[in-house]
Parts: structure tokens; C-alpha cells; sequence
């Protein structure tokens, strides 16, 4: 069995970030010694995905306390949680991981390392309920669609789209996934068909138009995707493309699941239309195209409920989702 | 007024074709001399479109003609034709514009020089009546998605698919155009953006996974596309994704019309099933990102006449399509 490729090793006392910049060309790793590798790691994304992000930080603040005399951590802890945040200002997952260790204190520099490698497993072990919780999902033959990277790249391990697949593979079930570049940013073509493939899982890219004509004939069983925010009546945003193959999937007939952990809920945003969407740079579209033609490039779209089926998530399989189901499941 | 920008030119017994392979980069009209250049210009996508294909032929075949002996000029034709076809024997439009020259015989070659303008001028023709039957569509403010390139560059004067927007554009109506990239090809992003801004067409590019959001926020009224075959059932072939949009118009309560030349009817194929869908190959997808991954890449799909507001022809508006009004509308 080949193993998933690992986003962030941290063996020994050494923190090393899997280039995904490099993808799918150069599997590189690269040490993290300095706070401020760490945060050029996160500007430049060398390491994405939001789960991902906020663990490369954690270990990155923790390590950078190593051999600091007690009398300047408490300014040196402040100083590089700062740089930290900075690097990437809107990422939630990584503030709250910082957080999450500057509420430590500095008395003991080990307990952070600690602190971090726990958020690691806590990310894994999410990871692996998400995979149990969509394994029914995959049997033998089942043709997945997935969209974007919410694998092990973006998140730890097993990823969370992805989780159903790598565990339905390690129970030797044979199926098949396609996999869309995911434009501008080629997400799919360059991280996911990447690791798929490296953990041998059988899969296939295909263009961002080729979905429809797929499912007209009968070669698509299931669409699978993450999510960067779960509205509190279920409505999704996830990476730009994910609206229309929730709208194909349903009139395909075609079964339409949102992977995510418990922590991606929001119950503080009412709905969809409350989810800001963020515009990027025309730059990423234009690519070699350079021309003098205006571009609209919305990094995320909003899938509303109503085409969801059903939510797989580290507390189970959410069949039937709507405000009452997600808060029961969420809610602590 | 902006120009269309033209495919072909044929002047005082020059042809030229715009290099398509060079847009939007750079605007390079290649001179065709000899019959190799033009077969070279066809099988090198110098000049592309079924009906673009056929119009540069016939000036090549025509011209290939003058100053040769009488006693040479049969052998001539018919190694010239054979040469041509030899260039891209799939084009339908290709074969049919270099026979209606051989057929009429090597006696006057002048004769053939005015037939490939004829044939010029018929197809300019044809886009004016596409034009004219779809400009009641484009209202003041009206929003338009196409999708790849049904214009000027593959066809002549007012392309098929944006024959409506020339008109409306002239005669002074301010509307907008989205325009997909059309992965793998770009043909959106590299022909269809820079023929629309060359002409003065407010428009804008996005990525192919991007239209179902701009449905869902009611910034989409009207879908419009070309073909490259019409089944006698009104199932429609075109390029992959105008299936997946033809669904999200429906789902978004979107009108989709296609637009096409009545010769597109092809009565002698009954429905999608019986419409061949060529695969192409892997390199096209992969691009940049070659890795070692599966690739599916299909050149074209089909959608169910039911999906089909409308076409938009050179024999008028066809509403409420199916096999009766198509063949009342196409049939001689």
C-alpha cells in the first residue's frame, strides 16, 4: 500500500512543509527553522489548505521558543505570533491555532511542542471519523467526481473530501475518480490528481466543462467535496465550480456530499447570502492569455442546502440537512 | 465603430489568413502563396472553424490555378484539392467547399476565384440573417454568456454565436459579454475575448467553472453558443460544456439558444446518441502539469434538444424546437 503524501512531517524536533508550489513537478521538502520561514512558508503557499496552515504554524511558534531564556519568551511568544498572523490575515485556522498556544504561556516550551503535535493528531483523527463516516459512500465500482484539493495536502493525513477514498482504498474497494483541473489555480490537476495518484488511488483528470457530459452518460455515481464554511441552515461556500456541480448533480440525479470537520460549521452566519466571497486577482485567470480583457475571478461559490445531500463529517454522516440536523450534530 | 476582426482576407489576389495560433498576443496575417502553404495553415490551426476552414480552401484551390497551362491545369485541381483535404480530412466544410470548386471544371480559372468569393460572400451573408434573427435576444443591459468560439475567427464577418452581438453592438445597444475560457484550448480566453474587446464588445472573462454562480446572483440573462452539428431531433453537438451550461440555464430558468447556419442540420442523423464525440489527446489537458495522470478529454458534447430555448439561424428564430420545426425551417 503506497502511503499519502504528508502536507507537514515534523520528526525529531524538525518541522519540514511539503512545497506544494512545486507540485506536481518536485516533491520537495522544506525545513521551517525560523519564525520567519514559517511565515514566508504561508504567504508564498508552500502550504495551504486551512487546517494545514494553521498546523505549520503551530509547530513553527512552539519550536521558536526552543533555547529562548524564560525572561524574553513572554515578548519573543508575542512578537511571533504576530508575524504569524500576518502572513496570511484572513486564514481563521491559523490565528486560532496561534491562539490556541499563546494561551499556553511560556513557562514550559516543551508543552508547546506538545500543544502543537496534539493539534496535529486531533486534525488526523478528524480526518479518519470523516473518512469512516463517507466509507459507506464508496463501494466497489462507484465513480467519485471530486472538485479542488480538500485532501491530504490542505488538511493532515487523510484530508476530508478525500478521507472516504483513501479509507475505501486501504479496504482494497476498487472505484474510480475523476478529478477537475479546478481553474485558476489548477488545485486538482497539480494537488489532487497528484495525490490520489501517489497513494495509487485510480483516478482521472478532466477539464472544469467535462462534468456534465460524464454524468449524462451514466459515469459519475457521486460528487464529493470540501468546504471552507458551513451557514448555519447548511448552506456551503467551497472553491468557485462547486454551485454548478451541485446543480448538474441534481439533475443528473446524482448524489451530492460536502466533507468537512464539525469545526468548519459557522452557526453564526444565518445562511448563504451572509458568506462574503472573496474576488482575487485578474493575474491568476490571464495566465498566458495577457490581454487587455477585463476578468471577474471569485475565489468561492455558494451551494444553497436544498442541493445537499448530506453532509460527511467527523460526527457522522448528515443525511437530510438542514438548521435543526446541523446544529443537533454540531453543536457541543 | 471598431472593425471585426477578420479571419480571411482575400484583396486584389492576395489571401491572407490571421494567425489564429499567435492571438491574442499578436495580430499576424500570414500570406498563403502556394497550395502547400495553405495545407500548411490548415493542419497547423492557422486558420480554424469549420466554415473559415472551407472559405481559406477555396481561395487556395482558386488561386492555385492561375498561370497554369490549360493542358496542366486538370492534373492540377485534383492534386491541389487531394492536397488540401489531405489537411484535415474530418472537416466536413473543408471537403464540401474544395468539391463545388473541382466541379466546376478547369476551363476558366478565373471562374474558380469568383466561386471561393461567392462561397466568401454566402457565409458572410448567412452570419448577417444569424445576426438579424437573434438581435431581438440583446436588449439594452442584457447580460450574455458564450462559450468558446462561435465568432469572426471561425467563421467570417459576424461569426455564428456573436452574430447577434456585432448587430446589437452597431446599432448602438449597450449589453455585456461573458466569455469562459474554454478549457483545454482557451478558445473563450485566447480568441473569443480578444475578437469581442477588438470590436468594442464590453465583455469579460472567466473560468469555465465560474457561470453558475453569476446565474445564481441573476448576473446572466441569456445563454448563447454555437454548433458543430444538429441532430433531426434538435440534440445539439457543440463543444464540451455546453451541456453542463444548457443544464444551469435551465435550473437558473436561463434562456439558451443556439445559434447556427441552417448547413449545421444535419437530418441524417436522428438524435445526440447517434452523434460521434471525438476524444482528443491527454497533452492538450495536461499542459504545464504534466504529471503521470489519466486524462479524459473529450472535444465535444451534446445536449438534449429539451434544454434548447431556441435557434438562432440564418432561416430565422426557431422556438419550441423539435424534429417538425427544424425540418420545416431547414429543409429545402
Amino acid at each position: 500500500m503506497k502511503t499519502v503524501p504528508e502536507a507537514i512531517r515534523y520528526r525529531d524536533g524538525v518541522l519540514e512543509l511539503l512545497d506544494q508550489r512545486a507540485l506536481p513537478g518536485r516533491e520537495i521538502y522544506q525545513p521551517i527553522v525560523t519564525i520567519e520561514d514559517a511565515a514566508e512558508a504561508v504567504r508564498t503557499l508552500t502550504v495551504r489548505g486551512a487546517p494545514a496552515i494553521g498546523i505549520a504554524a503551530g509547530y513553527a511558534l512552539a519550536q521558536s521558543m526552543r533555547g529562548i531564556d524564560l525572561v524574553d519568551r513572554a515578548a519573543m511568544l508575542a512578537r511571533n505570533a504576530h508575524l504569524l498572523k500576518a502572513a496570511r490575515p484572513t486564514a481563521v485556522n491559523l490565528a486560532a491555532a496561534v491562539d490556541r498556544l499563546v494561551a499556553l504561556g511560556t513557562t514550559n516550551p516543551d508543552r508547546l511542542i506538545l500543544e502543537a503535535e496534539a493539534m496535529h493528531a486531533e486534525d488526523r483523527l478528524i480526518c479518519q471519523r470523516i473518512g469512516e463516516a463517507g466509507l459507506l459512500l464508496i463501494t466497489e465500482g462507484t465513480n467519485v467526481l471530486t472538485h479542488c484539493n480538500a485532501g491530504a495536502l490542505a488538511v493532515s493525513a487523510l484530508g476530508t473530501a478525500t478521507a472516504p477514498l483513501y479509507l475505501a482504498h486501504q479496504a482494497g474497494r476498487r472505484f474510480h475518480v475523476w478529478v477537475d483541473e479546478t481553474r485558476p489555480l489548477w488545485q486538482g490537476a497539480r494537488l489532487t490528481a497528484w495525490e490520489l495518484s501517489t497513494a495509487g488511488i485510480d483516478c482521472t483528470l478532466i477539464c472544469d466543462h467535462v462534468p456534465a457530459s460524464l454524468m449524462a452518460a451514466g459515469r459519475i455515481d457521486l460528487v464529493v467535496v470540501g468546504t471552507d464554511r458551513v451557514a448555519r441552515n447548511g448552506d456551503t461556500a467551497n472553491k468557485i465550480g462547486t454551485l454548478g456541480l451541485a446543480v448538474l448533480a441534481r439533475h443528473f440525479g446524482i448524489p451530492f456530499y460536502v466533507a468537512c470537520p464539525s469545526t468548519t460549521f459557522d452557526p453564526s452566519t444565518p445562511n448563504g447570502a451572509a458568506i462574503p466571497i472573496e474576488a482575487r486577482h485578474a493575474e491568476e485567470v490571464l495566465g498566458s492569455h495577457a490581454a487587455s480583457v477585463r476578468v471577474w475571478n471569485p475565489a468561492f461559490d455558494v451551494t444553497p442546502v436544498d442541493l445537499i445531500s448530506g453532509f460527511i463529517t467527523d460526527r457522522g454522516l448528515i443525511t437530510a440537512p438542514d438548521e435543526n440536523a446541523l446544529m443537533a450534530a454540531f453543536r457541543d
